[in-house]
């Protein structure tokens, strides 16, 4: 008889609901099985859910978790059960060409990396899966929490990248368009890279409050005023030196191309759901030779990175448990699902906890 | 009473001429006064007088020359009356905040390098008039034709610099869609940068035999086959490691885009001179995601760009007069103008020379 | 009848005194004169006086000031008479080929951006003359203090720049040799551009107490510990991603090695005045074989740099002026100079006010 | 019984010789076993039994070896028996931190991507053990020789890592020092990418007879004339953007920092096997200021790397075998080897055929 666990699954586009499976089975010799204590939900298990990628059928959700290990493969050396660990939401495999050419998100093709709850069974469940856990796998030291370790899964590794990706100059100007959480962490993470002015765009005040609370310097509200006008004024006219795009839109991406100056950089952290085409506007793009470089991104995972991650929480700078707005058990994981669509209750990050 | 010159203007959108002019005054400070000996005719002429830059007035054209240094300013110190010269298509300042940070084709504003016939008169003149001397003059050794030194104003340093900002990776694969002069030497710079599978894309055979002369790998002529797929067959399916556009149209700039591998990067090249946007095919982009960079560049000036570019004929790295097609003199000029409009006779270049 | 301006020279090697000098004549057509109104003593003031750049004589010293605009030259466009303005210690000409090539510090050759009190008259004096003003001048913002502002000409641009050479990895690891003036800074640069552990190393505790002020994770004192055995003990025995060695001696560049872990970076920021080698270890550099980098730098100059480091005090994000433990009016300067030598009354920073 | 293969070994420092020994076992689930079919020596080899990395015994040496794929772990998914397959010096894990980081060469430790013939036996073998397989192994396609694909493990990509280290300036100024088999093909890197002039010192006629058949454009030999004198004068007195040192001793590695402009880089590309420090000339480092970087490599390995190093072979950019001026039996190994300690009859690169 096998044992079987508790998962929060999609069933079919635009419909969830638990469902009990077999615990995953032996891992190959490189996995590992995961027994999962914390996670958090993300807008994009609602995108999923709606369709964004397709057809799925009693696919499990859920790519942000922390947990205690359980089984390990026989090639595993450096984790064994009983080990408190973290999982990015990504786990590339680290030998193909695009993951030794650097480009690990993009593992053996396109998004590649993007595994859970993509192209396998996500972690809204008592057990899950890691391939190459060697890598995959973080130990969360004794004085990080789950809560604040789950964030570096997702919303820290992403909105980091976001800023990393951004070519921030020392003392320079830039601007975060989107202040959900994703776009709190990219302003975070730009400050964090030595930004001298950082404004971030939104129109929900209390993630501008938010916004400011993390450190922006200046923050829009573009139901008041126009955005492009104002961040040009704050630049003497000239432009930012980054600017980045959180929200994954038309409007947004343009405004980013608009606001920066020749040289400069744009860096898109959304992701586009939506059209055939994402549009260049010509002329602020210095008609195609203003200089103006687009760069985009997708979550960076593995192990090295999800250590500086924590270390960055471990000596202080930054705390995304001010992320966290709500907490519910795994039982009510279906409600903090709804709520990352309804954005209800002002919500920003909902934690799951197990057990 | 003035002494006069004789130079080739563009009388208003869609009209050019011969007209008198005074020869330039005495330099400011920093500036010279060039005799014109050599020059070539550029295709953005042709676009200036369709009107893409706006509305001009007896404006003389022409960016891409060499000639005799006849005065100098009273801060000049590097160079004298006499000295055999070639000035870069672009002459920036160096000293503005956008030079200050590398950005020097974007002097002041964007594309503001940009002065030759575009907020000054051009080199289509018997002497014609460079700012900042010291930094815009090279002199032209002994061994280096005034000919070849003409390449090096923009066809080499754009070609070259849509190279360079392609990220060519060593033994990686590039393709340059567009075969013209500007496309032949972005192949060109391609190879000399190390990619190891150079393709060019076009529909003229001539240019396709050009490409080839001058050392792409493989060509493809869009009219017989699909480029995309084409390029996708050669990658065994990856796309390739550098595109390079050097149209500056929407069907070249999305290939690029879909050939390009996850990682990879896009160098635009070519001026986009039409349309609201240009625009990014949203699924081929990794909706986002796939880590594509899109990079757009202006002519680099500068004499130590330039001492480089010569360096690179001297040693027999590239001969650039196999662009060369035609030769005028500069009576003839108004007929080398109207070939880089219809194209007619096979035309790559036509060198215009003075007296 | 000229006028005369007081100024504080070195005499010879070893002497130091105030003379009577004429007001610096009309700038040239790219220059500018300023009057002095507040400047800083550096430790390398005293260097040259002690003979490290060689024998001079009756040359003023000082190169850390600023003041407001007396006289510019006629090619000069964006500073007037009246305006107060801040001048970085390395004034380029930003035209040479060093320069074009992005090494303004080595204008026209290796040091050659260093002018001031080098190859020309510095700033210990009540007018003193700048070349390439309209590049080599800053306005203060009138929310900044003068005092402030001269933080920027030297301790900032260099300590800064030796953070910025280290590669430091958002939530990486960092430590600086040397907690003077400079090394404040460096760690201060460090932490602003995301290091998540930042070291600093002395044997003076004042200036351990003053990093951790400035935001240093932990210091060592190298009187107390092996610093050397306690870094390695602080990585897990990786070592460091960036070693930054701000005293200019072999010790402590010895020890950069040393704590580096394959594939980081060393960054020298220290003047080394002395020997004729300086020595790499061989083992620990991993016979040529580790991928660890070593760097160095000149303080850069230039308005654009120095309008974001102007903005890094603005915003908050550093007060340069906790490293002022002194002030003097400029009658004092010679009291404050040999401070620097002796570093006396745990001197970091003594600031000079002109009448 | 175990099957035994005959393997050619340093018994002990000094001392070399035949050996027969078991097959390797089954490979771990990521690894797989190679039928050895030619190999190349190199001068490692020989510092290795004079004792460079401490004493071994019955160790299996060689490192650059070509073969057929025997048997593959029960995860390897790319390669079958009966590939034909080449493998590089340097087999990484891919996995480890300094993996992640991008720095496989370092894997795990300092040099610790380096296995054969230093931490496990090496290729000079009938059969040998390659870790992680689907990342170390590289197909070879028809139209390349095994002899020309040895030439890809180590020769090939130590060397262009060297011009790659070295910052190429498209048109710049580029010296090697040495003319070995690996500065050979640093000299060929450096052309590759683009360099305007190449430099290549060495005092052994035949070798800089061979270095401009690979086309640099100056050789000098340093037994005529003083080759720093000579470079600075090839240079108008500026020194070189990039010099690359591949000898591994002081006076090269000195001459190397003595060449280089401010703002160039030194890459050093040789194994330094001797005394306790390395020595920095510190006048022509510009006592710590010059912005002379010092850049450091080991062989950088995996099947990414070897694929587009084949590339550059199919294309023709390069036909290592040109270096090749013996050949061997396995049976004749010693001889070869002993020849790589001699250099007798102007030895460069020895193959190895089995069977």
């Amino acid at each position: 008889m096998t044992a079987t666990m508790k998962t929060f699954v999609m069933k079919r586009i635009g419909e969830v609901g638990f469902m009990e499976k077999p615990i995953p089975a032996d891992p190959g010799p490189n996995d590992a099985i995961i027994k999962t204590t914390t996670a958090l939900v993300c807008t994009s298990d609602v995108h999923t859910v709606k369709g964004a990628i397709g057809e799925r059928h009693d696919h499990t959700l859920g790519h942000e978790a922390c947990g205690i290990v359980d089984r390990v493969g026989s090639a595993v050396t450096l984790f064994k059960p009983g080990d408190r660990i973290v999982v990015n939401a990504i786990t590339p495999c680290y030998k193909c060409h695009n993951c030794q050419r650097g480009f690990t998100s993009q593992c053996t093709e396109p998004l590649g990396g993007w595994k859970f709850a993509n192209i396998k069974d996500g972690s809204f469940a008592e057990y899950f899966h890691v391939n190459d856990a060697d890598a995959n796998l973080t130990l969360i030291p004794s004085d990080v929490s789950d809560e604040a370790a789950c964030y570096t899964t997702d919303m820290m590794s992403t909105g980091f990248k976001g800023a990393e990706n951004a070519n921030i100059v020392l003392g320079g100007s830039a601007v975060v368009f989107g202040a959900g959480p994703v776009g709190q962490m990219t302003a975070v993470g730009a400050r964090l890279l030595g930004a001298g002015l950082v404004i971030v765009v939104d129109n929900v005040p209390d993630r501008l409050k938010l916004a400011e609370a993390y450190g922006a310097d200046v923050t829009i509200n573009y139901n008041d005023v126009d955005a492009v006008a104002e961040i040009m004024n704050l630049t003497n006219g000239e432009g930012v030196d980054s600017a980045m795009e959180s929200v994954g839109a038309q409007i947004p991406f343009e405004n980013c191309i608009k606001v920066t100056r020749p040289g400069g950089t744009i860096s898109n952290v959304g992701y586009h759901g939506e059209g055939e085409y994402i549009n260049i506007p010509r002329l602020e793009w210095g008609v195609g030779m203003a200089e103006k470089t687009i760069k985009t991104l997708l979550c960076p995972g593995g192990s090295e990175r999800m250590t500086r991650l924590i270390r960055l929480i471990q000596t202080g700078r930054v705390d995304p448990t001010k992320l966290t707005t709500h907490h519910f058990s795994f039982n009510e994981v279906e409600k903090a699902f709804w709520m990352m669509d309804s954005k209800e209750d002002n919500v920003i990050k909902p934690v799951i906890h197990f057990e």
